[in-house]
């Protein structure tokens, strides 16, 4: 018995250590919003502060427990969120008291039912509505909440100007402690992770072309940025939210990012179909084959070299440099050197048609695959641009290979 | 002025009025929510009640806006987590007050902050932890808030059992209401939508492949399968929670409907793919597209005829008829005479060559969807079985169709 629970201990100490390692931000966190925490409690615990709040501290500590999240942009988004649902939903409150006031001890139950009622209903039913929803999901809970607190308590508390006024302040010291701690201690951006996970999506994909067929790990580097999305349009609302911060300005055009995303996303798509003729190849190769494989390889290399450049400079945040293009120019002459193949060469004969469809089908996805990386690369200039990343520094050598380059295409 | 505010008044009522008629579920649940708060404020309203709770009546307003969510799955998720977590940590915040009490009035407010801090931090690591996420989240903050004001307020009230019992209460009460009317007023099951979303996704695979490739609206049906994976994980969730309701039981199977949705998924993507070539395939028809586009319209139309009775059988909570099996066994025998046309058909010219390849392109994918196909039915077949689904009343038509079926085989 004793030896279960220290194995189960064991483990969980394992796990634990193991979450730990794998994002060191997260005992980060929680230290900081144990750290916080604890501030507000004392705030709430030593006696002149206690006397000049009384009971409302405990709005201080029920700020910080529900409003410090992992990310910035995440504490920013539900501490302006309450702050403000709390100040239109304190005044609105005070207003219906007024007005229950003014109707008698018998119609103000009434009237201050009907309300709540009312305010509540069609604040829960503007929750559906998309944007709402993204933004200010949390803002419309506490105004229910607030609203409905205020209207009702004010029937009993006499002074509910001042209960206003001290529950304010405990929620505007709550939240500004959690944005304070969130922003100066290890601050995890959201913006950054959303950033780093696009770039790390695209080098993922070009981890796939590059990887040698044979070695089958790979294959499943794509699986991941299938299933990104709804971690990135998290990632991105909580992102407009944040101050600048490193190379990111206040403004920066996070939509873009999920333009991206979605490109790339798409591309994994091609990739999903393409994993699956390469598992499912028959082994013998005939002699169509080897003519059309080399091109075949040529165009998957050098588009994966142009999907690991577009995520490098997304990474470093400069603009991709004239590589990227090298690379998918070459890409699409292999793909015209394969296209020319397959009108010249000699007709396979009957038993070998069937086993050259799959290889026609990598060509073919190849192809498509390139389309997708060109949209991608547009995509990527666009956000470069809108968002001000640094020119690269000029690279001598580049110059030459583009000079070479557009000679040869004048001649 | 006035001109514009009435303009965008209408447009909003508009947007409402959509929203609403969408899904007529969001106008009930609005309401619902207005009903609960309401009865929660008045329970705080009036004398009697006041009387015995004071301020504590405030816990189930705050309960009652937080907890109650959209599914009856949700709201009881949420309202046991707050319901446990408050219980457990009032339990160790009673235990905090005592040690800091033995500890003298120095050594008091040292142990509390200690205690809530290593509290708050482990707990807030958890929540980092896949399954604790997933299922205890709210659960992990609400055990924080009640440790952190128990432990501390603890220090000022000197009845604190008794403030424990008000709150504990007034807690239950509201989220007892809350369940309630969740579970008792128009129910929204996440199980029952769950099931209905993966029925849905199926039948739009199915949309997709009998559509006439001249008819493009129906080319984006699979787009919104790609991402419904979030949405999928979110309802299996919330339906863990769920009590039995319409033919499910308490225990039914929720993960088996992630299986199936990833399998759809991953049907989708190749249909991605062949969207793609629907759009970019070239006008001219030569003498071999002719030949083989019977059997891939026959492949087509058979696997969306598997794919429509599965999606049937699954929202009437039925075994798939053996339909599902024929349909399947049909697109094999067209897979199969497509692969004998390119066998035994007239090479075509060089010149054709390049024209065709985007036909074989969607011979293959449409291979390839034929073993997707597969094994959705075996997980749905899987599914029917562990949730107990209905055999589906004998249809005599269907058994002669079988018959004629298997005499077929055997001769």
């Amino acid at each position: 018995m004793f030896g279960k629970i220290k194995v189960k201990v064991m483990d969980s100490a394992k796990y634990a250590k193991k979450l730990g390692e794998e994002d060191p931000r997260r005992i980060f966190h929680a230290v900081k919003v144990g750290i916080a925490i604890t501030l507000m409690s004392m705030f709430y615990y030593f006696k002149p502060l206690y006397h000049s709040f009384e009971e409302a501290g405990m709005w201080a500590i029920l700020t910080v427990v529900v409003v410090f999240e992992f990310t910035v942009g995440g504490t920013i988004a539900k501490g302006l969120n309450r702050g403000a649902a709390t100040l239109l939903a304190a005044g609105l409150g005070v207003g219906a008291e007024y007005l229950g006031n003014a109707c008698g001890d018998k119609g103000e139950p009434i009237i201050l039912g009907t309300l709540v009622f009312i305010l509540a209903s069609v604040a829960t039913f503007t929750r559906f509505v998309p944007r709402v929803k993204r933004r200010y999901d949390y803002g419309v809970t506490i105004f229910i909440l607030t609203f409905a607190l205020v209207a009702v308590s004010g029937a009993r508390a006499s002074e509910i100007l001042k209960m206003a006024y001290e529950r304010l302040t405990t929620i505007l010291i709550g939240g500004a402690t959690c944005m304070l701690i969130s922003v100066c201690i290890y601050p995890v951006w959201a913006g950054q992770d959303l950033h780093n996970l696009i770039a790390t999506n695209i080098q993922n994909l070009a981890t796939f072309l590059e990887a040698d067929a044979e070695d089958k790990s790979y294959l499943q580097s794509h699986k991941t940025v299938l299933n990104s999305k709804a971690n990135e349009e998290i990632l991105a609302n909580f992102a407009w939210w944040e101050l600048g911060h490193g190379g990111f300005k206040f403004n920066h055009p996070w939509k873009l990012y999920l333009n991206i995303g979605s490109l790339v996303r798409e591309c994994a798509c091609q990739i999903e179909t393409l994993s699956g003729c390469l598992n499912s190849k028959s082994q013998a190769i005939c002699e169509f084959q080897r003519k059309i494989q080399p091109a075949c390889v040529e165009m998957s290399i050098e588009a994966s070299k142009a999907l690991r450049e577009l995520g490098a400079a997304l990474k470093e945040m400069r603009f991709p440099s004239s590589a990227v293009e090298i690379h998918l120019r070459n890409s699409k002459a292999a793909a015209e050197k394969l296209q020319n193949i397959m009108h010249n060469s000699s007709v396979p004969t009957k038993a070998d048609f069937q086993h050259i469809v799959p290889t026609l089908v990598i060509a073919s996805v190849l192809i498509d695959i390139i389309k997708f990386i060109d949209k991608t690369s547009s995509a990527v200039d666009e956000l470069s641009q809108k968002a001000g990343f640094k020119l690269k520094p000029v690279d001598h050598n580049q110059v030459v290979v583009d000079i070479v380059e557009i000679k040869t295409e004048s001649s």
